[in-house]
């Protein structure tokens, strides 16, 4: 079909939607490392990880081998609700930008709780139901893991408690409401309501909490109620397997119209987003039958590829979690509380750390003024209010059509726009009002930080 | 094509997208009533509302003969930013309900604006932009239409003012930041930036506003700035006529899969949504090709059809705009501040007055806390969290289906969902929190209201 035919938005039909996710690890050559048990450093083994986590869900995050796995009917009937998301050709974007490239961006948006988390909530909350548990907990940082939580198990009747990070619970009032709606409990953390909450408090007093720190109490609370396990929303290789959902119906959609993407870019927090989008292109590259450049789009305030370390590090503040090998700002980095939006978490999945290391990915970092500039000039050109997460990967990809338009090239951009805005107008209209700051951690910050980590090798 | 194959969603191409607006009018036996001009009296002519309108709306306004109008090629482009919107089988809800009914509701809350109000909006900036006008100024309840017009008047490069409904702007203060992202002014009504604003806050102080007050200053704005002209987002036969496109899409859709509805409910407040989704199928009753059930659903504290009064009104609180005869509860009318989002106008579109007058149409009102109670239950079976004006058709819709469960009738339910509550959290944490009532105006205060308005006949 030729180019000109792509329509502004391509929806795939119910029937072309993936039946499989892809598990990229089973193509790595060199695999991610494995997760530590904290009071061993010995790996987790099943056993140990089933006292946190589903057992369906254990055997997904253990899998290094098993290249697709079949994703239940009943999730796929989920699915329906709200997927295929559409992948959009940016053509006002590259009329208004005056670019000789084509830039793509994949929505996932289109859903209540308005980002891709939803992918993983539900397949989450489906196994927790199989396995007849009466509820789950979880921590949220912007609130759209919460939120997509919150309706998966609504809608599978399962019981939800949500620890928020207290920054995101001030700033964003209608989040935690959006979760009510939907029947969950919500405490801003870190809270007086577990352990490692008062000791976090007592040793911090008034600090704006962190994801680090949220995920602690949410684990604490999931072994300390019988019939409860701890769900995540990002970081884990279950995770990032989910979310290959993405990347599966781009890469279906692009096929469908001959188009093969150049640069393929995502923001990158724990490396939800960015690892599904990837997935499937990163198989054909590893696999030697195709090339792409990947980039991963981080906060300037929370730069963990750009400016961590590459080592074990603990997954939580509260040292409770297992360790597990990634580029990490030190699991006691609190990122700044000027800091707007997701992408605060120390650290990054294993998966995509180990592709970073072995070269097969680009990061960046970018200051946090320029990421609302870029949402609000695309939000006034393709119509759409962007997340502040997704608006890190509008700018990369905005800086690369420049270039285009400098060069010339033709180059085809794809990212991925994960969600939409509208629980962070507080961000929005600080920014407004020139109230918004690029604060960037110091070289001493990070060094400290990561000299309180355990040596392990 | 067989029942069982009918997708969850039902998106059609950007090629089987409408190229031009249906026109009720042209097939309506008895056309709707003239608009008055306050002065004389006498049907206002094209020149008069040229004052006040752009010149190809007015031509479109006074049209009642023209079956079908070009969608011009630019908004045509527009509308493929969000459009064709999706027609949704509600397969979980028909489940949970366990009715033997079939429900589909057409959705057009995904785009920032929220709701169906952005088609419209696009279609008025455009041609106030093709008629070499600096900006228009306009008036919001909910702020939906306030949102659609900035995002269309950015797109188009045109300023934009905006009236607010003074309760709306406080309960809704993140509506005003996505106005102001997309760069518009917003002003809470009544306001003392214009004379009838001045006099209405004098008469009544702390008043928490009404649309047809809003609806005054945004017209004394327009007419006393050179190259401004006002737009209205509902009431008018041209916003009908340009939310053709709803009903004309729903229809391709239904056809395509050979479905025919029994029932069609769509919320009333000015009758934008509910005038566009269902004019083509009621075109068809007027021909006499096809019957089918239209139900407008309006609420309990607003109630124009079912408890006001046919007759020529004012528009306006202040009285400066044209008379339209329509069902009303006399413009002074103000609802209860009790009254959580839209639907608030005190009258009705002429076009759906008419076709109620002459029974084609049937109208219920509800009360809020039960519209709450099934928007509620819809986000949790559904996933998408409502707007409060449209859950006013869902809860008439369930309504209806769960009549079919009675009486085993297999009917086929098509309401229209017009946004999404992404702005109406206060109203949800209102009814959560069980501080939400139900108020319903005295047949003396409507008595009262309508007493005050001129005799016309």
């Amino acid at each position: 079909m030729s180019e000109n035919k792509i329509p502004y938005k391509i929806y795939l039909s119910e029937d072309e939607m993936p039946h499989t996710w892809y598990n990229l690890r089973a193509d790595m050559k060199t695999k991610p490392a494995p997760l530590l048990n904290p009071g061993t450093l010995q790996p987790m083994t099943a056993e140990e990880l089933e006292g946190v986590f589903c057992t369906e869900l254990v055997k997904q995050e253990l899998d290094n081998d098993t290249a697709y796995f079949e994703i239940p009917r009943e999730i796929r009937d989920f699915y329906k609700m709200y997927r295929p998301s559409p992948l959009v050709r940016a053509y006002c974007l590259e009329e208004k930008l005056r670019t000789p490239a084509h830039i793509y961006y994949k929505f996932e948006g289109n859903n209540t709780s308005g980002s891709h988390k939803l992918n993983s909530a539900v397949a989450q909350a489906y196994y927790a139901k199989q396995q007849g548990l009466r509820g789950v907990t979880t921590e949220t940082g912007a609130g759209q893991w919460g939120t997509a939580l919150s309706m998966a198990c609504s809608y599978l009747g399962l019981d939800c408690k949500v620890f928020m990070v207290k920054c995101s619970y001030e700033q964003k009032p209608f989040r935690r409401e959006v979760m009510k709606v939907y029947g969950s409990s919500v405490t801003p953390s870190p809270s007086e309501t577990t352990n490692v909450g008062r000791k976090i408090l007592a040793e911090y007093p008034g600090t704006s909490g962190s994801l680090g720190c949220a995920i602690s109490e949410a684990v604490e609370t999931a072994v300390s109620n019988p019939g409860y396990r701890y769900v995540l929303g990002s970081v884990l290789n279950q995770v990032l397997l989910h979310q290959s959902i993405i990347g599966l119906e781009t890469k279906t959609a692009m096929d469908k119209y001959g188009v093969k993407p150049d640069i393929i870019i995502g923001c990158a927090g724990g490396g939800s987003n960015l690892g599904g989008l990837i997935a499937p292109f990163m198989g054909e590259k590893l696999r030697g039958e195709a090339d792409y450049r990947f980039i991963a789009v981080e906060p300037a305030s929370c730069p963990s590829f750009t400016r961590g370390e590459y080592r074990y590090d603990f997954c939580d503040t509260g040292m409770v979690c297992p360790l597990a090998k990634m580029y990490t700002l030190g699991s006691g980095f609190m990122p700044s509380s000027d800091h707007a939006g997701g992408l605060r978490f120390h650290g990054m999945s294993s998966i995509l750390s180990q592709l970073y290391a072995d070269g097969l990915m680009e990061a960046v970092s970018v200051k946090q003024t320029d990421v609302f500039e870029a949402a609000e000039y695309f939000a006034r050109v393709e119509g759409i209010l962007p997340a502040p997460e997704s608006s890190h990967a509008i700018l990369a990809a905005i800086n690369e059509a420049k270039k285009c338009r400098e060069t010339g090239e033709e180059k085809t951009i794809l990212f991925g726009l994960t969600g939409t805005g509208y629980f962070d107008l507080v961000a929005y209209e600080k920014f407004h009002d020139g109230k918004m700051s690029n604060f960037v951690p110091s070289d001493e910050e990070i060094s400290q930080s990561l000299a309180q980590l355990p040596e392990v090798h």
